[in-house]
């Protein structure tokens, strides 16, 4: 038998709190997931700093990525199958790429890409095409099998249907993780029917639809997706979190440029600090590694970084105020004046978050950051874009919301055995 | 007003996935949250290495933690409140001691202890008594109330009815741990009807007991403590994982003593490994660390050392067979023998391991380990034991349950490159 | 003890699926539950014919007004208890209140006051007031305590905060069936956390008030409400359901004025026909007796009452075409007179449904129908109107949404054994 | 096509509360569902006058038998499908006898049956083979196919395997009663883990077995089905409305029969009275029709009968005590005496009520109400016995409880206005 179609000679499943079990079935899956790259993700957390706010998040992406792919797996199985509109040949593919939409991720992801400026992406597929273990369990199952994971996942794929399985605004990523995050923080905002959603989803040749009876379930989704992003992604303490790591790493690859030297070597981010991380460089990385070195830099002697890592791994994390960037930024700039004269960085301790999200949106060709719409298949065959048919939707369709937050250490500037009146000035000015 | 009974001006809430909301209303309890020894529970796992098999028992202690100390503020200001046999100025004292009852545990605690021959309950009590946030904080609310809150966690104190909430046969660290590891892992054993019991708890004098028409609640739990051990706690799957760990400190131990030159010197485990290790050496560790060393370990020259890292690392697991040690302890010796031909060092590669459990014990005064039997509050305010009221419990209780298996590495086994035949005798004797 | 504070020996406890417990301590609440006209309410369906739908919703008004009790109990007794805003005097009384006020309903209420030409409120008034078990406790705690209770209900009380406890755009009752009425239905759509939204309630003069941090789980409340009222409330099959059953009854009063001879007598009617009924009669209505009729009514001679009946009992359901007023009122004059023509009496077989709601409205003085907004209670203390801080509460507010649907025999229309020409016409114009 | 393989045009669901969704695509079983004998499920309540108790507890025999079916049609779908010792010719067999089983049950069957002496299996033997829609849409599958069904639901079919999917010690029928009557309680005991053991289910020759490793699920199950049976089904206070039900029919009879002048003639219940009902006699009755009698024999001359109506009706229960016959015969031939001494007929106010249940039992060929024991299928095919390899089985297996009470009208007892010493008496022996 092909190895591309070989199947276990009996189920395989996982006990998942979420979906409450995983099956496997297929030989090729059941080998990705004993690959070493796929187990690295077990040591990087879905939600990154998350768990300093709420404290039951400290779920890995290895959970999430096994998740996705039971969602694509049941659509495939339970809903797709033997459907004229749907290849099976395709099934393999799609399972494939939803189990390792996520392998490139690295440790806090979101803030280590931005500070050492590259995208995961970039390694998803390097570790796809690679000298990997993947690769070799991809590469066994066809030679351009690797090529064509990968394309799927880069939405690059000509294979628009697949696409949309795994990256659309209503697909099986979404979808788990709202779920899982929601299971694991313990807010109540993340559930919707999914049973539902999967049963009227429909193969079409351009993207997945959904019949027009599932419509209030698809609501019901966007309005978790809405709630989950302002409850829990965009929270101001997890932003605070979030804030920290970033500055630690900002000041760590400022000091190595700046020739520092540090008690210990952190060989681990030399190459990042280079700008010439490889593969095998990004590989070795992983959150322990990274809060392994936050801890022995509390012990360095550049107050800066010591005190940043102390903040994050005692949790003692900067407080916020409100900050509407159009109208306060004298104040930002007289902030930032008495920051420098009270001897504190402003650069690191005077911080503007913002965030911002949309919650849905339909097609705007062209635009910056296009967005492939929700489309209902209605009962006489037509398709119509989501927002025109309800009204729930179009009330928020396209509208971005955006919220900005000035971040700073409260201890510190309370804190009047020095510079007790520009720190009384502060205080005053941020109102505290 | 006292620091020990003052009130912050608002209820704080940890959104907490099991109890939903966790409430501080304590100033003290507040600032003990906040301080770096109980921060640090974040950074150990509350299963250990039960990840490895489900995936999602990723939580920490410091989940645990609160969710300890809620249920026992419950059962205070829920239950016992105004009772006459309880005495409220032990509230405080209850609530600290079930907040920082496992404050000492350390990084895979149970291997870690093992190998390293110590008992983290000396470090609970070092934490609490020595120079620490935790005890400045302590010490704040009185004088004597660091050693009294150390002697309810060493079940010293006086104060039975008070040691009787944190550790005995129903107590609040059980209660949610069985809720909160089931909940994590998505097993459905871990569930009982904890709102019930703790309605039916009453306090007496020398512990609490439960009244007659609770009965079937308590038998659910015990039910589910047997579940969660057999099911969860002693699965196979996560003992070869505890087995690998335990033999890479062994290892790493073996080495050090055996002057052994290691490529990155392990200056975390120095103090450990010379039986020396100080309060600061402790807390410096968590798993994060831990697993920073398995990571670069992986690169080290011994061969057994950088092999059970990488098995670790990969989860590349033992599988294991049943074993009896009453009728095969010569095939062991045979096995054993054979390993040593095949260059398999059978301290490491061929390990026996050997759990056992006693879902619930009646009293057996004087007899080692003995335990604290659940007592029934009848009609007629007799106290009656529970095992004589329920013929469930009475079917099980004093039953120890013991399970041996043995550990090996299959992959070596049937890789017949080298060593053939005497491999081909090892897996016959395995019957593999 | 004054009999209006009497607490129970030792508090009861129902056992609830939706609340997990229900407490009683308070003496009156419990002897309320004792009376038969609130037993009666346990064999009056909460939603009605929805059962017929939904299998679930069998679940009965008893349920529900125990659940509205133990909102009302905790919101008072967890978060007001202690404010210098609430009045504790008036606990008693939003307890009562809370209990009570879905009192004067009767079997399938909606239809059947619609058909008789009554409001249920009177008939609640009438069971507080009149010569009734409920009266009797009420009065015992005190003598003008009936004529309270029964302001509240009705909304002329001027103590505004209690009423809004009850009746508002957020109150116990509709947080209770919301929650309930998804149970049972099995619906996931009513989840919302009620528990964080009851934790930021704080009373003021005139109404309930919920704190601005609670803001998003008060959007995910009215998000549930507009889901529930969709997919449960106004499903077309519900109301199909609802359509037979008003029919049944409007033609049982046509037969009675038209002095048709029943084979039985249907004596617990006769005060409706003539619009006669008191009180007592009213009491002795409930679904149990509807049933019975509706059963031996399927051996009238009638055609026309016994085909209703038949349908009901059986679950033989009209089905349903789209219908828009405006658009197609010439359409519905021409299927009038097919009908006709077809010996169709379009009185009972051609049957307009309109379904309407308006998910919340912010404040139009003087309006009909004007609803009292939520007010959010911001950390300086001005109150403000929910969809002015709110995006997605703005978005749906005041705005009503409507739908019609035309229902008709499809069976008879598809029985050609008579006036096949006829109804092939029939069956053209509502494309079926 | 052939009728009984005709497939809907599109698969038909039921939203469930426990099963989520309850799937339809063969076009038998949606025909089944839609004929008045079925249908009629919906007016029998699941659990007869438990919904006295547990309040919730209102769902009806048409909500359980939908659950039977779902449950039957995942096993054979999605585990035994393909399997070589399922043979899926019996698959609409299977499907049919599961959604059929219950068919026979009338209202309150328990007393009911007892009363007027005759088996409710009888019943559904004569719906399946009788002139009825079920007939009518079982035998266009089949000229044999009723009668192939209605020997699966007697047990008396050869078809073994068939039989103990929906009649054994563990079979579709309790796994669906067990979670379904847990979730509308809203006790937390009837939870088990039921998609683990369907996924260990395999089809033998003459019954389902269970795969070894699922042994766990199955105790759980065990344990959840022997604290429902004592915390629900055995509930003092249901089997006190119990006894009121049985006492109410056990009147009616005697009036009957003793030729008392009903004010309204009991006609649904002529054919009962005179142990001649037809089944279409019984197909008339439903709880509606029983209750309405109720309702209206409030008010017959007869005070034993009147009485215990209003005690039914509003709710208003005997007290209970317990009562070991062995050792307290004296006491009540003592207490019966008494009671006829007091004016009070013991037969109907003084009632000894016993329950009795073995949770599990292994085989016992040749002795009454002999039972298949569970199987388990061994990793060498070996069947073994459960209770062989369960400690915890073995501990309860075989092992018969038994709980007698004692009812009584504590009302009347305590109504000293007549017969007071005698009351006294009786309140002494009562210990109330």
């Amino acid at each position: 038998m092909a190895y591309s179609t070989e199947k276990l000679s009996e189920e395989k499943v996982f006990k998942d709190p979420v979906h409450r079990y995983i099956h496997v079935r297929d030989r090729v899956i059941w080998d990705l997931v004993g690959t070493k790259e796929f187990q690295r993700l077990r040591r990087i957390k879905q939600l990154g700093t998350t768990f300093l706010t709420f404290h039951g998040a400290e779920h890995s992406r290895f959970n999430h990525s096994l998740g996705v792919y039971e969602i694509v797996r049941r659509i495939i199985d339970d809903v797709f199958a033997g459907r004229p509109e749907w290849n099976d040949e395709d099934r393999l593919l799609t399972l494939c790429a939803a189990l390792l939409h996520d392998l490139g991720h690295g440790p806090f992801s979101h803030s280590f890409e931005k500070v050492f400026d590259f995208d995961h992406e970039d390694f998803t597929r390097a570790i796809i095409l690679g000298d990997t273990e993947v690769n070799k369990v991809l590469s066994k199952a066809g030679k351009d099998f690797p090529e064509k994971v990968a394309e799927v996942i880069a939405k690059t794929s000509e294979k628009k249907l697949v696409v949309s399985l795994i990256s659309s605004q209503i697909d099986a990523d979404r979808m788990d993780y709202l779920q899982r995050d929601a299971y694991f923080t313990g807010v109540s905002y993340g559930q919707f029917d999914m049973e539902r959603i999967l049963r009227v989803m429909r193969p079409r040749e351009d993207q997945v639809v959904i019949k027009k009876s599932g419509m209030h379930a698809v609501e019901d989704y966007i309005m978790s997706r809405y709630q989950m992003y302002w409850q829990v992604y965009f929270h101001p303490v997890s932003r605070s979190a979030e804030v920290l790591l970033s500055k630690i790493l900002h000041r760590a690859k400022d000091l190595f440029e700046r020739n520092y030297t540090f008690k210990n070597k952190p060989v681990h981010f030399y190459s990042f600090f280079n700008n010439q991380a490889k593969l095998e460089d990004y590989l070795k990385l992983d959150e322990a590694v990274i809060l392994y070195y936050f801890q022995i830099w509390q012990e360095e002697e550049d107050a800066i970084l010591s005190d940043l890592c102390r903040r994050f791994v005692n949790r003692n994390l900067f407080k916020y105020a409100e900050f509407d960037p159009a109208k306060e930024y004298k104040k930002l700039a007289q902030l930032t004046k008495l920051f420098i004269q009270a001897d504190l960085d402003p650069e690191y301790y005077l911080v503007v978050d913002s965030s911002s999200d949309l919650p849905y949106d339909f097609y705007r060709p062209g635009e910056e950051g296009e967005r492939l719409p929700i489309h209902l298949l209605m009962k006489n065959g037509e398709l119509r874009e989501l927002s025109r048919e309800s009204e729930i939707v179009d009330a928020i369709s396209g509208k971005r919301r955006t919220d900005h937050k000035l971040y700073y250490p409260a201890d510190f500037l309370f804190d009047d055995t020095e510079n007790k009146e520009i720190k009384q000035q502060i205080r005053a000015l941020l109102e505290i």
